[in-house]
């Protein structure tokens, strides 16, 4: 047998019994001729003890760390207790020691103190991911894919795949190509979901579908994207909205109470996407902490501001924000013109006085407190804006930066909510429409007879789940009537000849007999990060690409042979 | 609710209930004014009634097949029971019936029986999957994969993901290429399996890792093989060849036990590869039937038949095989040497005479059948080859056809054998190496010493686990440490500098306590195909492509915009 436990299994019970144990050296100590060795596994650490004159003291005090070794020997009581650890009742005697591989000095600490620059990390990603902390990421992602799916099976789904090689319908974001070697001049693409193939699956009466799905987008990365990412990818027949939510809320919950043991309670809040934007100046609120979203227009209509003439300003109240510093306020004015605010002003109150920048051109401070409603020590953030929409998102980011910067919420509060009821169509500059999610949502029933004539003024059968502030995944009802989805392709302008050449076996597959279906994609790579309480994506994947699209472990993408591109017939300019 | 049962679940126990139902119109007949609907789902059928005069009899005259409908109706006893439906003592009595959505025609039929042809079955795929043979093929394989995961899980093993855009390495088969946008003239490569990443995982202390993984190879398809396939991919740290072996056995026998009820013998019979070609004439042998190989030189040495001077002859007895026709004979003679093989002779006993082609050259027929063992109907085939390895395998080739042409062999019989003692090396017609497996499979322990000196007498820790004379998987216990694998790169003729470039990184891993470690993976395809009983692969997979390697329904690969190329710095040479 390899071995008979893992290093976190001994106690007191196993006294004087006999055990085989494999693992890494993490420490080794000399103590007046003792030799203690942490012996390290993904499931903990036990201590051994080499006493002198044994025969394998000379092996045992050229144990570097890293070492792989071999252990048989005998559970005896410590000495000294480590009540931190669990083995730390107890060490092993050692009988016999082998070294099963050696180890150069790493070069980065298999610690979790360990302070390499990210990029080393990357390199040594083999290492790195030695780590205990990078080991419970990784376990963490294993059991809470592992519970989603658990879950889904339990509501009567079934796992199904679906291509990676597939066609490029160039909409949404860029496809990665992949040339073909028969046909010259002719590509595969990448899927940036299964979105087709699992409305198929529907089409051919599948009726549950799910799958862990990778997914892939040719987009410039931000600090929570990557490549290629991975979703929990869902599809049913049948279902309305209401019941697609609700089952995905049992998924939830099962999920979170298995890996976490935390109690979702269901249902989750359903909160329309207008409510979300005037209360959070937000699609994706988080509701850990209040700070809502007031129209400050009415307040200010009477002061005749110059400089909020015409505007459309919104603004929250901070409790306790009084003692906010100037410069921690103008820190908050660059937040609001990132996101696309034109000002932002504040009064506070401290001691039952009005102060702030805005106090010169309030004519009476006492009323004012009273008709805004303050209490001492509140703080008013003013956000000004060109119209309600910047106005609300300028105030929403603010809030929630605030959130952060003030610590109103903590990461073991999970907030869920459903935002529902979305317009089915951004409107461009130019009045043309954009699909809000994708083209295959379906209007709401008493908006589809809008589609053909007055389009922009349709509402969406889609839905978000939100957690704490984030967007944990997306969906909708789908356009199941060949006829509905001919208009929708029309409303966001694609020609008869586009839709024909890039959807024509999608339109056809409709006209024969099309269930009303619908689903949803959760990130997982998100879902993982809130759940382990990470704000950087590359700790929930074990081998992920830098910010700068490359594999610093592997060097890819890297140069091909020559032939490899004479055979795809392709040439590289240069 | 959606829906109160599926359609295979109602029988006499549910008389007088009120149910809802969805699902297509599979049949609609008229009798005598009743209409009868066959209403399908992926469950199965239930029958509903509409009798004449009901508010909803003219919807039902105007149903056509595969139109959804939404029905509610009370369940009733048949008069004519039909014993082969599992909901055949009933039907429903319609209350009120919705048509979800219509349907033209489809352009194949919906019924196990239709005789499309493929190429129409795979443009209309959607459809294709309706029928109730392909819905068993997915859903089986949904099983399959689900049983085999539990499985692992069972064995503490957990599913960890792995990159698909990676590092393209040439060797073995073509790699799929995937232009970077970022840098000119770099390109990502598709996986040919995660082998380097399952043994990063070791490397990084994982233990148990599995996935149930893409993989993609850019060669030419064959009737069992696909551009992209899955396998399930497994490592595992300190067990041996043995250990690995067992615990696969164990994930096997949980498979077939789960999803087929069939027993599988444990612990499953091993056999070296000199053995499987000495006696099956492949490495991948047939067990369910005899017909075994034998050398026959030293029966025919003393005749001295001319066309066999100097060649090694094998061959085997087929008993009751002397009435196959002289034509059937022929076309085995092309077998035979499609694989490799000269010739093609037999003798036979008849009514206790010996006949055959080589029936002049025997000058004692009487002595040769007691010297052959021969007994009355036998046949015997007689193999020329120029060597031993291509006398045995055209025999062996002879020998499957054989086992099929005469069904010998059932295929609810599952006969596994584990292949074990392989070379490590393939030696081509210049003398050079060649990794048989890749070339991270270890040597054995006692041949370790040779790889530097005499490596093509390595024999390998490899394994392959053969089933019903298909390569199921194939697996071994891999290098691990540094010196071992810059040898086997070395001996299989990489030049220092293309190892950096390549696989630097993997002989930096091994130095930095690398545990012992192996794995396996099994092709899930191929697992499935033996489950199912098809011997057509495009049979498992829901979106497959067709032998000339694009996908009829979306129609990929395709050509794309300029703009495209543009971004990729790509040219397609003319």
């Amino acid at each position: 047998m390899a071995y008979t436990h893992h290093n976190n299994e001994l106690n007191l019970t196993h006294l004087g019994q006999s055990v085989h144990l494999k693992g890494w050296v993490a420490r080794k100590r000399n103590l007046g001729g003792l030799i203690f060795i942490d012996l390290r596994d993904r499931f903990g650490i036990t201590q051994l003890l080499v006493q002198p004159g044994h025969k394998s003291y000379d092996i045992a005090s050229s144990l570097k760390s890293e070492y792989v070794i071999d252990v048989t020997g005998v559970v005896i009581a410590r000495e000294s207790i480590n009540p931190n650890m669990g083995t730390g009742e107890i060490e092993v005697n050692i009988d016999e020691l082998k070294v099963l591989n050696i180890a150069e000095t790493p070069p980065i600490g298999i610690t979790n103190e360990d302070t390499s620059l990210e990029d080393t990390r990357l390199k040594y990603r083999y290492l790195d991911l030695r780590r205990p902390i990078m080991q419970n990421y990784m376990l963490k992602r294993a059991q809470i894919t592992q519970a989603v799916r658990e879950a889904l099976l339990q509501e009567g789904f079934n796992e199904f795949e679906t291509p990676i090689l597939g066609k490029s319908t160039p909409e949404g974001a860029r496809d990665f190509l992949v040339p073909s070697r028969l046909y010259a001049g002719e590509f595969y693409a990448l899927p940036q979901s299964p979105q087709i193939y699992k409305q198929l699956y529907m089409v051919a009466g599948f009726e549950k579908y799910f799958q862990i799905a990778r997914c892939f987008r040719d987009e410039d990365l931000r600090a929570d994207r990557q490549l290629e990412f991975t979703q929990v990818d869902i599809e049913t027949s049948f279902l309305s909205e209401v019941e697609i939510q609700s089952m995905i809320e049992r998924v939830l919950a099962h999920t979170f109470k298995k890996v976490l043991n935390v109690e979702v309670q269901l249902p989750i809040e359903r909160m329309s996407f207008d409510k979300a934007m005037s209360l959070y100046g937000s699609d994706k609120p988080d509701l850990r902490f209040g700070m809502l979203i007031k129209d400050l227009n009415p307040l200010f209509d009477t002061y005749q501001i110059p400089f909020l003439a015409s505007k459309i300003i919104r603004g929250f109240v901070v409790p306790n924000g009084a003692s906010l510093s100037r410069k921690e306020l103008d820190a908050f004015t660059s937040i609001v013109k990132k996101n696309h605010g034109e000002s932002l002003a504040f009064l506070k109150v401290l001691n039952h006085e009005l102060s702030g920048s805005l106090l010169k051109n309030i004519h009476n401070p006492a009323e004012f407190i009273t008709n805004a409603h303050l209490t001492e020590n509140d703080l008013l953030l003013i956000i000004a804006g060109k119209d309600y929409e910047s106005a609300s998102k300028a105030a929403g980011a603010l809030r929630k930066e605030l959130g952060d910067y003030l610590k109103l919420a903590s990461d073991d509060d999970y907030r869920f909510v459903w935002i529902i009821d979305w317009p089915l169509f951004d409107v461009n500059d130019d009045g043309s429409l954009t699909a809000a999610h994708h083209p295959f949502t379906s209007p709401k029933e008493a908006d589809k007879g809008l589609l053909a004539t007055n389009p922009k003024l349709c509402r969406a059968q889609a839905y978000d789940i939100v957690l704490n502030g984030y967007e944990l995944g997306g969906g909708s009802v789908r356009i199941h009537e060949s006829h509905i989805q001919q208009q929708m392709f029309e409303a966001i302008g694609l020609s008869k000849e586009i839709i024909e050449e890039r959807f024509g076996f999608l339109v056809g597959a409709l006209k024969y007999g099309t269930p009303p279906h619908g689903g949803l994609a959760l990130g997982l790579d998100r879902l993982v990060m809130l759940m382990t309480h990470t704000k950087n994506i590359k700790d929930v994947i074990a081998f992920p690409k830098t910010q700068s699209a490359r594999d610093l472990m592997m060097q890819a993408p890297s140069s091909v042979a020559d032939e490899q591109l004479t055979e795809l017939n392709l040439i590289v300019k240069k």
